[in-house]
């Protein structure tokens, strides 16, 4: 039986860390056998954030790459490509903005907490940060996904690709469009390592995949505990504790979290013992990434890449066949 | 010395007319001496209006290279290209999206004064005819074009493709992209036949290049002049007479209608005899355009916009390559 097939990607605006592991590359590496699985490095969509300053992106292309290929996500089962290589992407963007108002992309509600965030300010809003989901669209239909694996916050975008799908094959009497469905994600979001809010780059509390063992280590020891907990016999309080939550993400026994936890809260355990068995952890876990990763040299991850483009390129293509010959617009065929 | 290059284009929404005639495709075939000379047959544009009626367009396609080539655009001297060929151009609006705010689109006052027209109404404005300016601006700097011949109205567009240029080249630090020039066009538009408004296909009220002999005489015939022009020896008036807007716009002696509009003030000049003059100016003028048309195959019509859709691709995807380059996405290069 044919594989469905799965679509995932990531803005490239940096090196991937812990929270992207148990967020999506540890599923990517299951689904990798379950679906015909795609992973766009969307270094397009990441302009319309990072216009002013695209060496972030570029810099960073060959990075998530190269922690895609160390986590164990395998370019055999896996078609790993680069946005910008896939010229039919803005022009099946193009024919779909007709049929998207700009009032609806303004409530879409993924679109309204980016831009919240986001605070272009006395600037205004950007065309291509408002249009963002069209072009999602684009890259959801170009290869027929069925499976789009996200978490909850993601879900407008897919409702809005779908309309599309709907009001394109109504319009243009077609069924060339395909919809697709959400794959929802049941890893909650990391906290960074100072314990105030999600792990990413840009506040610098994030454990990246290819951090040096001495960094993990001098990260774990930083992190954020309990401060009322100042003596070993102490209390401590476990809610919080973002040791406890990397413990709770990544170590493997759930039992023996559990008496650590007990222990911790009775006093008797201290804050060293645990983050040493964090550390150890972590070490054990990105140990074979890292040695994986000191393998793969640039020429062998531009193959990678240059292979899955022209293997994604084929296909899209192939939809902007369909989609303009839906359209009429034939005239040399 | 090398020429400059000027591009211009229509959306195929129908046979082109007497008013596109001295609008802009007279002047083509005197810029087509002077210039290197893009004609763009703008069928993704036309979209931006018409996605709900595409066989308007395609309808319309090869009916418009027909008039191009029968009023004497020469496809040896003049590059025939169809929009949705070009697959570059997409890809560059895509990039320049991200440099124009919604407010700023919003603000054109050609936008503003086509979304009065339109009356998109409750649907909201579609994405796509907000963006239009930004998609007419990868048309222009696709072909590094430094010369738009273009109708005053047109100029808030160029500007904004300017805009475009100058931000874009700053951001990237590069000087791929030009700034390009109006070559404003002096003739005014075509009223209609009824003499109420522009002369345009929708309103009924236009003669086609493509009509024939008898439907030309029977337009003429039913042109609007003076209604309290009773008897031939009436004083007649002669503004609003479309008669003579006609023979204004068309008869080669201006003397000869100076001395007619007199005699038509004072009366004793009638109707007929004017329509007569008019319709043997016209005939003339339309006669060897309608015989170059009936020799006109659809097979030649195509291998015109092939040969002109190829060499335009290969410009605009070197242009591409310079506009990735710029932005750093050369990543097999």
């Amino acid at each position: 039986m044919l594989k469905k097939i799965a679509l995932t990607g990531d803005r490239p605006t940096g090196c991937l860390h812990l929270g992207h592991y148990i967020g999506t590359l540890q599923s990517r590496v299951q689904l990798q056998h379950e679906f015909d699985q795609y992973v766009m490095v969307a270094d397009v969509q990441a302009l319309t954030d990072y216009f002013a300053n695209p060496s972030k992106i570029v810099d960073s292309l060959f990075e998530v790459v190269a922690d895609y290929v160390s986590v164990g996500i395998d370019p055999e089962l896996t078609t790993i490509f680069v946005q910008s290589e896939i010229s039919a992407l803005p022009e099946l963007s193009m024919y779909y903005m007709n049929l998207v108002t700009t009032a609806r992309l303004e409530r879409n509600p993924t679109v309204k907490t980016e831009l919240q965030q986001k605070n272009f300010g006395g600037e205004g809003i950007p065309a291509g940060f408002l249009c963002y989901p069209i072009s999602q669209a684009a890259d959801i239909t170009a290869f027929k996904a069925e499976v789009i694996p996200v978490g909850e916050d993601q879900l407008p975008l897919i409702e809005q690709c779908n309309e599309i799908v709907r009001k394109f094959n109504r319009l243009y009497n077609t069924n060339c469009l395909k919809e697709a469905k959400p794959h929802l994600s049941k890893t909650a979001r990391l906290v960074g390592i100072d314990g105030k809010a999600k792990a990413s780059k840009s506040l610098n509390n994030a454990i990246f995949l290819s951090d040096p063992a001495d960094v993990v280590k001098q990260k774990v020891y930083s992190m954020f505990t309990d401060p009322d907990h100042i003596k070993i016999s102490d209390p401590g309080k476990v809610e919080g504790n973002v040791v406890f939550t990397y413990l709770d993400a990544f170590y493997p026994d759930k039992e023996e979290i559990e008496s650590l936890k007990q222990q911790y809260r009775k006093g008797g355990l201290g804050d060293t013992a645990l983050k040493s068995l964090l550390n150890e952890t972590l070490q054990n876990l990105l140990a074979p990434i890292r040695e994986k990763r000191e393998n793969l040299n640039r020429d062998y991850l531009r193959e990678v890449i240059f292979e899955g483009s022209k293997k994604a390129n084929a296909i899209a293509n192939e939809t902007l066949r369909e989609v303009k010959n839906a359209i009429g617009l034939n005239f040399f065929r």
